[in-house]
C-alpha cells in the first residue's frame, strides 16, 4: 500500500506552545512522524512524507515537497493512482495493529475518525474521491464519498484517532504511546499531574 | 455476559456545567444511560445499573443502589463473580459492535481506555482481579492485573474511549454519536462551531 504521511515543516504543532518552545515543537513533531513511519513500514506499507517545506534533515523515507494547502496537496497525490492511503504525521500512538487494521478493511473509502471531527487516515480506493481537511472534515469525507457514489467505512481506532496537537493530549501519550514520540515527553521532563477531572499533565523546567 | 453499568445520580456529569443546568445534566445522563444499555444489549449483553442512589424515574434494566464510592461498589459487584463486564454510563458513541468485539477479546482482565487515562469498560475474567478508579485508572488495572497474574489485553475503540464529561465531547457526540444522546444534544441547541483549532460547539438558547 502506497501511503502518504503529510508533515507541516513549516508551523509545526503551535497549540502546543504553552509547553514547548519553537524548536521542541519541531523536534517532538519529527519524534511523531518518525514512530508513524515505522508503524507503516511494520504494517505492510510504503510511506512517502509529503512536506510542506524541505525537512532540513535526514528521514528514513522518501520527501515529497509540496507547498500548497494540505488539502491540495494531497488531493494531487490522490491523482496519482489509487489505491492510496493517507495517514497524519502526528498519531503518537497509531500500531502496526491499528494500521493494519485500517488497510485490511474493505470500502472504497476508508476513514479513521480523529477526535474533534478531523480524518487523521484515510484509504481511498476509488478515483473520483478527494479530500477536504477543513474543519469537521470527516463528516465532509463522509459526504464527498457519497457524492461520487463510493462506499464509506470508519474504523473505529483510538489509537488512529489521537492526534497530538494541545498539551492534554502527552496524557494518552505518555499512558498509551511506546515509540520515540513518548520517549521526547518523557525526557522534556512532562509528567502526568492527578487533579479532580481528567488527568492532566506538568512540565518539570530543567 | 453479565454487564455492570455504574451511574450516578448524584451529581451527574458537572463539568458540564458550562453549557447544562443542573436538570440538562441529569436528563442527558439519563439519555446516554438508556444508549449504553440499548447498545450493550444488542451486543448480548445483560445489563445491571450500578447507582449511587434511586433513579426516580423508570429504566429498562434492573437498578442496583450502593451508596459506596465506584470503586467499592464495582469491587462489590465483581465479588459475585467472573466473568463480568463494567462499562460505563456515559459513553455515548458505544456501538453493538465495539461492545461485541470488547466481549469476544481474548483475556483475564480486557481494557477500554479512555481518553485522558480512565478506564471506559473492563471484561473481568479473573477472579482475583479488583478495580480502583481513581486518578489514572488504565495504568492501575495493569497493575492490577499483573499484581493477580492475569493477562491484561487492551481493546483499540474510539467509540469506548470517549466519555462525555466536557463541552469540546459534544463536538464528537454530534458527529459520531446515533442515539437519545446525540438527539438530546441536537435538541438542545448544541451545534457544531468551526474556527482555526479543532472544532467546538456552541449554544443556541431558545
Amino acid at each position: 500500500m502506497r501511503v502518504v504521511v503529510p508533515f507541516g515543516v513549516q508551523s509545526p504543532k503551535t497549540r502546543l506552545a504553552p509547553l514547548l518552545v519553537d524548536d521542541e515543537r519541531r523536534d517532538f513533531a519529527v519524534a511523531m512522524l518518525r514512530d508513524v513511519l515505522d508503524a507503516v513500514r511494520d504494517a505492510g506499507g510504503t510511506p512517502l512524507v509529503l512536506a510542506d517545506a524541505p525537512l532540513g534533515e535526514p528521514i528514513d523515507a522518501p520527501v515529497a515537497v509540496d507547498d500548497r494547502p494540505l488539502t491540495d496537496a494531497v488531493n494531487n497525490q490522490l491523482a496519482a493512482g489509487t489505491p492510496v492511503t493517507v495517514v497524519m504525521a502526528d498519531l503518537a500512538l497509531a500500531t502496526p495493529e491499528a494500521l493494519s487494521r485500517l488497510f485490511e478493511t474493505a470500502g472504497d473509502v476508508v476513514a479513521a475518525p480523529g477526535l474533534g471531527g478531523g480524518t487523521n487516515a484515510l484509504v481511498v480506493r476509488h478515483p473520483d474521491f478527494s479530500v477536504d481537511y477543513h474543519g469537521a472534515s470527516i463528516a465532509d469525507h463522509r459526504r464527498l464519498a457519497d457524492e461520487v457514489g463510493a462506499t464509506f467505512v470508519e474504523v473505529d481506532s483510538l489509537r488512529l484517532a489521537v492526534d497530538v496537537d494541545e498539551p492534554a493530549d502527552f496524557v494518552d501519550v505518555l499512558l498509551h504511546g511506546a515509540g520515540r514520540a513518548r520517549e521526547w515527553v518523557v525526557d522534556a521532563g512532562i509528567h502526568l499531574q492527578r487533579g479532580d477531572g481528567r488527568v492532566g499533565v506538568g512540565r518539570a523546567r530543567r
